[in-house]
């Protein structure tokens, strides 16, 4: 049979995860905690199973949980969006993002997306008759975005602007100036914006997010996506949503209803309740800060160059200086050799680009982080 | 903007259930249990997340499930499926089916379907550029497939013929005559089916379920689609599974894992652990086939016509001799008027087909059912 996405093999995560696993490495590749949910919230997970939450959800998603989401949005964005017509519940940021783009993007439509970029955009869109347009970003440069290369991309074919900030793989952020020039570049056109906000309570020394939902210009053209397993250190739950101008939402819920229904009523139902308790979102940019700062302060102390880590809970690091191997190499080496698995830069370059950067996560336990310093540092 | 899917409305699914809630009518419209899944079960799912399954599962999910999916697959249809290469787990049912349509359709590729048909193969067919040619069975017929008007159908671009045994929302089922028909049919030609099983376990008067992986000629071509919402009284889990041979399980985890990654830990988990005990699924058909003949009995005893019930959680009856109301109409008016909810068959049919067939849920409380009865007695 002829292949839709002929070029895919096993992705990174699974790669990486399963050799962490394989040779006892500690696991710094696949983003995920390895500490533990509020026991709280698995409690009143439990207590809405036993309540008998156990049937279809609505197809949009708990009412009490897309109130939640509303005042969270309200509260964080000074946003208002309306729960029955601009809320849906999802099963994870990544079935938000394939359904928006399905929704939306027709054969032949041009999307552009910064690269390095998180591995699902682009199957997504090619599945869709789509054609990535891909900007390269450079470390050398901070990974900024050159909105003037932006505009040389953009045709009358181009549909859609993918931006993901805090930035994954390489924890940048959307500034003030890209805003601007954002604002600028979709108001001449039909261009419509893939926001994908995943890590929105995951920033750091005091910046903060630049949502979509913040600027009537972009919000008005814009699905946001966000994702329940950042927030609730639960990444196994596969809870999110995606917020979207009314328009916007009804192609997203012809799509959705068709991809998936709904999502678990239970876990919607337990999440709805815990978010009564806005600490909840409110102290994750302080929760994770101090573990960024433990980690990077433990990796000034090793031979790799760290780059800057706004947001995200991953940090990067060059080791051009020390070795030409590739990352790829390199990172199945240290992972063999330091015991220590990290995330190659180069597979989020669809050309493969090789800056020698690797990825860690550092949403892990202090003592880990501090293992995995060690590792490294006796690693010659 | 211009719209992929642009006929579509709200679902059947969702305009009833609502009304059912507003006029306080008992609902036998969605396909749902009014009674609870198993507190064991719940406990398994809460342990699971107590013992910290909360973290993203295998892409194809937890290895403990697929053994037993493996083992109640070998134990029910004499079939092995390999649990690292021909088993992947997904939010359901329905996101097994947009992934294994996705993963398989090309622009204009022909899939013949069945209708009255489950309401979501076509929108994903066309959004995958592909053309739906579909086939009107009958009540008349007991809708019986007439297989000379499917080879009638198949053309050179003839990619994939659905199937769904049990039926939804018609309660037959495939019997041997159908099977080797089919077997010659796709013989000839390159043509795959998705098999859409979910209700496999939902058989009546000793029947069996002909599942495609029973028949090496058509197992080597097809997906099976199964769902643990119905094998579980969960639909709101959202658990499911496809079984495929290899070749095709590697293009369908091409789109799974970008369309959803993975599904709930912990949930894998319990369910799992649940499934040991075999009398969970073999105890299944007595179950319902009291449900069923409990309501039957008490319908028989109303205006309606009874068609026949082979499987599936759903009885039709005919009313065309006593109203010549269109059964959208008629449903709507027995929702407000009798305080009973159902589904006109007509919604599953492209061209709204109206036969004055209603379908009813009857995986429902024995009150629940003694109770729609009399209020269907009362309804003049
Ligand atoms: C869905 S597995 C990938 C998890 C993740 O977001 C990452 O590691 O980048
Ligand atoms: C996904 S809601 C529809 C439930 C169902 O299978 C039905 O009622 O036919």
């Amino acid at each position: 049979i002829t292949s839709k996405l002929p070029q895919l093999g096993t992705t990174i995560f699974t790669t990486m995860s399963a050799l962490a696993a394989e040779v006892g490495a500690i696991n710094l590749s696949q983003g995920f905690p390895d500490y533990d949910c509020s026991p709280k919230l698995i409690e009143l997970v439990n207590q809405a199973m036993k309540d008998g939450h156990n049937q279809y959800a609505p197809m949009a998603g708990v009412k009490a949980l897309r109130l939640a989401i509303a005042s969270k949005t309200k509260k964080l964005y000074d946003a208002y969006y309306d729960i029955d017509t601009e809320i849906t519940i999802t099963a994870g940021g990544t079935q938000a993002i394939f359904t928006a783009i399905t929704a939306i993007v027709h054969p032949n439509d041009e999307v552009i997306v910064f690269e390095p970029a998180f591995d699902c955009y682009a199957p997504a869109i090619k599945l869709m008759g789509g054609v990535v347009k891909s900007l390269e970003l450079e470390p050398s440069n901070d990974y900024r975005i050159d909105w003037a290369m932006v505009k040389k991309l953009i045709t009358n074919r181009t549909r859609l602007i993918i931006l993901n900030s805090p930035h994954n793989p390489t924890a940048t952020i959307l500034h003030q100036d890209d805003i601007d020039e954002l604002s600028a570049i979709v108001k001449t056109q039909d261009i419509l914006i893939l926001s994908d906000e995943v890590y929105e309570h995951l920033i750091y020394d005091g910046e903060t997010h630049h949502s979509m939902a913040m600027y009537p210009e972009l919000r008005e053209r814009s699905f946001i996506i966000a994702s329940f397993g950042k927030l609730l250190h639960a990444t196994g739950w596969k809870i999110g949503y995606c917020l979207a101008p009314a328009y916007l939402m009804t192609e997203f819920k012809k799509v959705h209803q068709y991809l998936v229904f709904s999502v678990s009523s239970a876990v919607q139902q337990g999440i709805a309740q815990y978010l009564k308790d806005e600490d909840t979102y409110l102290n994750l940019p302080s929760f994770f800060q101090q573990k960024r700062d433990h980690f990077r302060n433990g990796l000034a102390k090793t031979k790799f160059e760290l780059l800057p880590s706004s947001g995200s809970y991953f940090q990067s690091v060059k080791y051009g200086h020390l070795t030409d191997e590739a990352d790829t190499e390199f990172a199945l080496r240290l992972t063999r050799e330091a015991g220590v698995a990290c995330i190659p830069t180069s597979v989020f370059y669809t050309r493969g680009t090789d800056h020698k950067v690797l990825r860690f996560c550092f949403a892990k336990k202090q003592e880990t982080l501090d293992d995995a310093v060690n590792r490294l540092l006796d690693f010659k």
